[in-house]
């Protein structure tokens, strides 16, 4: 039987915190005429309302550690105010969309980072996704609307990477459909140089990727991403882009593509 | 065809502040065999944010106002900490539950209150419960966990009384279910004395009602509850009782029923 194609998107702070961005962002993804999905981050909403509250941040190395405090900002903003405002700004357009964390319908389901050289606190490493429950909701006509937060039947709801969900997400859609992941952000695709937005690479592959690291042309926070597109590609997702919403459209051919 | 049971339970803000109860009732809750919703309040939480954050309390003539911050902060907690740690405890209780507001899946649509002597702000009454997105939902094998904000084509989401919330969903429900609606709170049921808890009135009819009302033996807060009981009686819900959780697994039978 011929698989559906599912278009599975992930939008990050810059989009979110942007109400043109994420209104223009939003009234594209409504008229995605096939199945879809949506990812979202949050961390610079759930820093502020951190910091309104008086909630220090906590860091080791320079990695943040996520305490119990802020896991609870985490699920106000990144599962109650951002969630459901792009849910109901997308049921405003008519996308019959669905909010969700990890814990809603068992779908995200994680284990608490184990502790090393560092803890992280209450963060999830993904162990499963759900793809059947998943797919039921789809089935039903819905959108669903994943925020950050993953669930473990320990600890309850733990911080995740946004990217790493948008790329575990797509691989457990494969099961049923044929399975497109966009990473949307405010620049057209992944630069060569930083400075010029026209130096869009168009693909990187597993071939060149080692030397555009190397040469550092692609460093710091783009390297997970990155990581996260080859997992995507590497377990039968069709199609893995990197670049701005226009995409979704067809309103631009410019963006990176992530390929074998 | 004979339709299935369900029952729809609501808890307000002493179960949900209270560690202890709440545990407790998610536990019965869990337990419940049939097929079951779980709507609840959250004003409490609420309002201690707003005054951690610096958020005024708007009052006009006793009535709270729900102005554009406080409807943010009502999302969040509604929404997300109160809803999605429901959720997770259900979870790990093997209750697969989902929690929803009324812009996902458009399940509870409102409109604004209309401005009369008081502009009530961010206020839906509701205007149509999608029992058919519902019924989807719950068909699917998931336990559908509302909390009280409504949904507004026009405003996005609002605040609304979870009783009320209660008593529509239950009323749309009928379509599909034979419905059993349990208002939950900290009483053993609606009290004649309400110093006294052993003074349970075991029934309210329409007739008794006004004789109670007008003796002040029911009146304040209890009377929009209980109107909202009838609500539901009258329109096809088989039984409506408020009373302790206990109820839930049948550990009590001291509670009060509302019948026409």
């Amino acid at each position: 039987m011929k698989k559906e194609n599912i278009t599975v998107v992930k939008i990050g702070g810059n989009i979110i915190e942007n109400k043109t961005f994420l209104d223009e962002f939003l009234k594209d993804f409504s008229e995605l005429k096939e199945k879809k999905v949506l990812i979202h981050g949050g961390g610079k909403t759930a820093n502020n309302f951190a910091k309104k509250l008086g909630i220090e941040t906590k860091m080791i190395e320079g990695r943040r550690v996520t305490t119990k405090k802020f896991i609870d900002i985490a699920i106000m903003t990144y599962g109650g105010l951002i969630n459901k405002n792009i849910v109901s700004k997308l049921q405003q357009l008519n996308c019959n969309s669905i909010g969700l964390t990890g814990a809603d319908a068992n779908i995200i389901q994680s284990i608490k980072r184990p502790v090393k050289s560092i803890d992280y606190g209450y963060v999830g490493d993904i162990k499963k996704v759900n793809s059947y429950k998943l797919h039921n909701i789809i089935q039903i006509g819905l959108y669903p609307v994943f925020c950050a937060l993953s669930f473990s039947r320990t600890y309850g709801l733990l911080n995740t990477n946004a990217d790493t969900i948008a790329s575990e997400v797509s691989k457990a859609l494969t099961s049923n459909y044929n399975v497109k992941l966009i990473y949307c952000f405010e620049k057209n695709g992944v630069l060569k140089n930083i400075d010029d937005s026209n130096s869009v690479i168009k693909n990187i592959t597993s071939k060149n990727y080692n030397e555009l690291k190397s040469k550092n042309i692609i460093n710091d926070g783009m390297i997970p991403k990155i990581d996260n597109c080859f997992e995507a590609i590497k377990n039968n997702v069709t199609k893995v882009i990197i670049g701005n919403h226009k995409i979704l459209n067809n309103r631009t051919n410019i963006y990176t593509t992530i390929s074998e």
